[in-house]
């Protein structure tokens, strides 16, 4: 078993060097190699996804990533910058689903900006379609007929593409408490209109799983005000990215959420997929071991578990992160003065 | 002074009436005319924005409008939907600035699901673009070479239209405590690259207002991790659209949430504007006198400053807004028991 290491920018190597760690110390035998990605294989290669870059991913059964966004690749053509580098891969290697998981950790209830019985009850599943929607359709610049310069972008998704992302959210909902919302704009979007459709097809395959529609600023709304109402959210790419990153800060920290992004492709004990913590890069605390090497470190249970098909080793990790959080070592995002380092030594403690 | 009363649907009618009691006991001498809209409209007359409707609206000083939706059109084409008529009035009347003030008012702080400290800190305006964005582009269903369903609509925004809101938002800061935060999704849209370079040009008229750019993800994420950061938002229609909801439930409940959609028109004493209360028609409890108008009276007091230049009589009702809040009459939407009479009642005694 091999997986691909794609550290790329800002706080990205730090926290991935934490996950190696822990993997390291499992002993599991797992090869590894690791690639430039990002702002950093822009500055040492010409592009942010380098061939071989790409190749090494493919030719896996994993990958763990980093983070990336580099601000001195801000004024780069688009095809160039940093962010090109995850949403290539996760459209050429397929990884369509994308799994965000927010549930608040015993003994960070506290850390919430919710109210602790609110924060308390969070126990959801985002699954975010990852290869459409208006992150993919054509975009460009255009000169209007009144000689003004417009900004464009295509909104759109095809049945099929709803149709898998829509099972892969009842399947998840079937291995949960088997509730499943589905989050749209359909009052006014035909893109939503044809999402709600084809969820409504694809619901008649589960009839054990409860499925509920929502306007996506309610859902904004309901994950604030009750967000233990949800078990698995599915929407779009956009939508998605929005209520993600609002779901794990309803959790505490968005320092502790993982992710994984899965296609169809399966490996020799799983499913292939891209594991990466939901921060980004974060330029600001880059290099001063500062950042929470949590989400990562979490990530990569995630990976062990849903590519290597080594579940116990998961667990393992998992259980060394929640003793490490209820022992109160809590990093800056939490309140906390460890360290990222300091953070890594912890969970090697006790895994 | 004349002002159009647009009730709507559901609760729309009960809330509008509230705020109609309010406005007889400030006894202004405010002619005002009703009309149907939305699902209401649809049914007496097959179109939620009639003609006869359209034309009450423009020749007012400003709207009064309650709410739209209702199920029993979900089957309807869109363009019979009861959604299509607030959007065809803000588009047809060119209202492209949407004001939605979020505010705790004393006493709440223990009613958001944010911890009151976090909660008693917001004080912030979003500033949401109306007339453009993928609500108003092409749209539609088309098959796809291998034959499938495909749902479509174009997101974009053209350098005036992204001007005319940018000043809206600057003039807004400068009001205010002159910080100017600008939200899109520029790492992925070339609508948000547009909007961005044109927001930037316009700040060079405003030396005395600082102006910070955010991703949607993390503007979410910060509404409710330090919604207090936050002077005036400035965002697209679609962005706008979800963020406002959420800083509203970051307030302590939607009903208390008022919003002004102005243009560039002007009245005999101020702005052409359409008054909303940000809460929609909540069938499921319309009819049944549970409704919080508080939004609708407030809505009201926008309407008497922005549209008719009583700012004396806005505060008469703000202030008796608040001293009802003061006193604990509080509808089941923040926890108390008052229904929607009692609420308006309580108001009037206290105006
Ligand atoms: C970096 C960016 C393009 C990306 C996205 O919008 O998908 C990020 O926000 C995420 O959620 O993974
Ligand atoms: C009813 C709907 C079309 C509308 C919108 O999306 O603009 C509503 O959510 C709002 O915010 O006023």
């Amino acid at each position: 078993m091999k997986i691909a290491v794609l550290p790329g920018d800002g706080i990205g190597p730090e926290v991935t060097r934490e996950a190696l760690r822990v993997l390291d110390a499992l002993d599991l035998g797992i090869e590894r190699e690791e690639a430039l990605v990002g702002g950093a294989a822009y500055h040492a290669k010409g592009h942010p996804l380098p061939p071989e870059t790409l190749a090494l991913a493919e030719a896996s059964d994993g990958i763990l990533f980093g983070a990336v966004g580099d601000p001195t690749c801000d004024a780069l053509e688009r095809h160039l910058r940093p962010e090109q580098a995850i949403l290539g891969l996760r459209k050429a290697l397929t990884l369509f689903a994308n799994l965000r998981p927010a549930k608040v950790f015993a003994g960070l209830e506290d850390h919430s900006a919710l109210r602790p019985e609110v924060a308390g009850a969070i126990d959801l599943l985002i699954v975010r379609e990852l290869n459409g929607d208006v992150y993919f359709g054509e975009k460009g610049f255009r000169t209007t007929p009144s000689g003004e310069r417009e900004g464009w972008d295509m909104m759109s998704y095809s049945e099929s593409e709803v149709r898998r992302i829509a099972h892969a959210g009842f399947r998840a909902a079937q291995g949960r408490n088997k509730r499943l919302c589905s989050v749209d704009k359909a009052n006014v979007l035909e893109t939503s209109q044809l999402w709600r459709d084809v969820v409504i097809e694809v619901s008649a395959q589960y009839p054990d799983v409860a499925l509920e529609h929502m306007y996506v600023d309610n859902a904004a709304m309901q994950l604030v005000k009750n967000p233990g109402q949800f078990d698995v959210v599915v929407t779009g790419n956009l939508f998605g990215d929005i209520l993600s990153d609002l779901a794990s800060m309803c959790v505490g920290s968005i320092g502790m959420l993982a992710s994984a992004s899965l296609g169809e492709r399966q490996t020799a004990h799983g499913t292939f997929g891209l594991y990466e913590p939901i921060h980004g890069s974060a330029p600001d605390i880059a290099g001063k071991g500062l950042a929470n090497p949590m989400a990562t470190i979490l990530s990569l249970a995630m990976l062990l578990r849903h590519s290597l098909g080594l579940a116990e080793a998961a667990d393992r990790v998992e259980a060394a992160v929640a003793r490490t959080l209820a022992d109160g070592v809590l990093g800056r995002d939490l309140g906390g003065t460890a360290g990222t380092t300091e953070i890594g030594d912890a969970v090697l403690a006790r895994l």
